[in-house]
């Protein structure tokens, strides 16, 4: 039988975690303080996991993952195979090899449950009692209160109104999962009072669901309780959880015997990506290898392509840190897409500093050239992938289409982040105008 | 680490189906042909393919498997995980272990990818360019039409008008495949244009669905094209494909050194349930073990607890040959449920006789008890079931809670044949009303 998946048994899940930074080719640039008080670096520390903040300044590249999060990670499907696009390649006629990595088969939708059931085990560790955290398309929402639901901590989410009414898949996945999911603006906090006294329908937004999370988790340990937040975008320690995805996937291409030309991944802060690549960043650095690493990002929030490497707010609400990387400006107004998860105004620092040394390469396409691409794969391949993800499938297809004009056998590798099964709508709408 | 999943090697994917008719402790009625002409029996063997009706009729305990159906079920992610309810013992605390099977991890999101896609190995095999085959909820209509365009083979599915605009993303993820999706009643047949001048907006039903296929079939092989039907439900080859599931449970169950004690699925027609229990018959029947078979039905459809034992129509156009087993009658109205795959009139003649021997026992539940135990299990283990699925869960639940009353270490094996992905709307209905 021709290699189509490559599986590794539990023994081989990673045991300890891989940290990038070390890697890097000049120093972090620090967080710095905003002119707004109290002091946004201090509050942010108040109502972070203290394992968490102490990940994120970690100097060691290697970092032992806790015997509870394995477990964890076990349960929810890990390790996850890597399969070969047999199927795809002879549709394109290419001499190319392609591989995808299924976090797709997350059983809450996405990549997001690897960090999502970290930090539900070093909240019960820290006797945090409830998480909060807020969501704008609902696939870290669902991630989150899964976690949580496994670990039987409480969950509170913030769910933009207006995605309610939208995808009220994501809100019904979340409520299953036992967590108290709150439409913002809600009457639950002084900024979702503000907004709501403005228009009691408002719809909400990404912002002020940040702003809602960090004022309830502020004022609750303010209150002396135990909570904390949790987060899913590409801050530090997410990424280092994060590299679970590409230590399994440098195993499975060992046992392939392959070293990968190119890596995909779509990025909208980089969280799955900077996780794909991170055990694969010291080899090219060291010359050991020539991989690239491209990162696919939406015409929609092209950071990489279009932005300015400097410091900027990590949310419109100014709570949070000033942190220095590509930006298109904390007030950007989005193009439109449905690709939710890639409209991001900034990308992590860490991938900030790889874009501006030419080790990540970035592309942009729009949703309707993915969305054909995803057509395509589920067609051939029988996964489908999620709006997001369909962008690094459209790359790959590219990439794989220019090998067979060069005629180089190259391996391409792609991290496909999640499943699109709740997001048929989108498709629908884009590919058959339904 | 305590075990919590069992994982099978590629090399590990079985290589003969078992069929368990030999098995029976009486031989299997034959079909019949009703009054009707043509002979429906005739009718019957034009349309389908010829190793598939082979197939029906094999008398061997072991089938070799062809090394392109193992391949194509590599594809689609087999071998599937068998996994240990660690955290669901916990919170029942109960003594008893209980192991499921993953078959919601298709990229179709169900157990019927397993025949779709052998289905599609003899079409192109038998040299047929095109499979017509009808689908009312859209599990069956998703996975052959899934099937269809990982082998290249023409797609042609009758698809009930009214779940068109409530199953929109069925539908669109029929349309993904490749597949020509015709809502039903559609004007390609006599039938459906007899059904469009009575009401230009005719919603459509199962029954009118089938009758569409089975005439576009017909008439396609009179006209001498090279077409067939494709078949989801229970007819004895689609049970020997489904054998997959049980010898992959069996080998898994092995590896553990474990004996189930209660084996446990849901039932609409029988064939995700006699794929699981197959392999296991001949040792309860031996003395070799004492496993009990449980079936789980909806009280809307409880075929095996109030149906009657004989000859019936398998479908209302009265298109397909007699069968004999437990029956609810071909008129019979259905109460509610949103577990659309458990809302079938009769089940398959193979599960008759285990079931009027007593080697199979029967239960029913409701809707909101199920989709409860459903809730439970999402929460505690993190896996979404779909409806159907959900029925199980409850019985597992109810049969592990007697274990906790009676302190038996009983193991529970339970099949999962599908995901809840795309059912999130009906569980959002039932348990928070929304």
């Amino acid at each position: 039988m021709k290699i189509q998946q490559v599986l590794l048994s539990l023994e081989e899940l990673p045991k300890e975690w891989y940290n990038v930074i070390p890697d890097l080719p000049e120093p972090l640039p620090p967080e710095m303080d905003p002119p707004e008080r109290p002091s946004r670096i201090e509050l942010s520390r108040r109502i972070t996991l203290k394992p968490l903040i102490n990940q994120s300044a970690q100097k060691d590249r290697w970092i032992d993952i806790p015997e509870d999060i394995r477990d964890l990670w076990v349960k929810v499907g890990r390790p996850r195979p890597l399969s070969r696009a047999t199927k795809l390649e002879r549709f394109l006629k290419t001499p190319a090899e392609i591989y995808y990595k299924r976090e797709d088969l997350s059983p809450t939708g996405s990549f997001k449950i690897n960090t999502a059931v970290a930090q539900v085990y070093y909240a019960i560790r820290e006797g945090a009692e409830r998480l909060v955290s807020s969501t704008a398309a609902g696939q870290w929402g669902a991630a989150i209160a899964g976690a949580c639901g496994l670990g039987g901590v409480s969950c509170t989410i913030y769910f933009v109104r207006f995605a309610c009414e939208t995808r009220p898949y994501r809100l019904i996945q979340m409520l299953m999962s036992g967590a108290d999911v709150r439409r913002s603006p809600s009457d639950k906090t002084e900024v979702g009072r503000r907004y709501l006294k403005e228009n009691p329908n408002h719809p909400g937004s990404d912002p002020i669901t940040n702003s809602e999370a960090l004022e309830d988790a502020i004022k609750s340990v303010e209150r002396g309780e135990e909570a904390a937040i949790a987060r899913g975008g590409a801050t530090n320690y997410v990424v280092l959880h994060q590299s679970v995805i590409g230590l399994e996937v440098k195993k499975q291409l060992e046992m392939v015997e392959k070293v990968p030309d190119i890596m995909i991944g779509c990025v909208g802060s980089g969280s799955n990506f900077l996780g794909f690549i991170s055990p694969f960043v010291k080899d090219r650095l060291d010359g050991k290898t020539t991989t690239r690493f491209i990162a696919v990002q939406t015409e929609a929030a092209p950071s990489m392509l279009k932005g300015e490497y400097r410091y900027d707010y990590g949310d419109a609400g100014k709570l949070t840190p000033l942190v220095k990387s590509y930006t298109l400006g904390i007030d950007y107004k989005f193009g439109h897409s449905y690709a939710e998860g890639l409209r991001q105004h900034q990308v992590s620092p860490i991938l900030g500093i790889l874009r501006k040394h030419g080790v990540v390469e970035a592309l942009s396409y729009e949703d309707e050239a993915a969305f054909e691409a995803a057509k395509t794969f589920y067609q051939v391949e029988g996964v489908l992938v999620c709006p997001e993800s369909a962008y690094a499938v459209k790359a790959a297809v590219d990439l794989a289409l220019k090998a067979k004009e060069t005629g180089k056998e190259e391996v391409i590798v792609v991290n496909i982040s999640g499943s699109g099964f709740l997001d048929l709508g989108n498709y629908g709408t884009t590919l058959y105008k339904l």
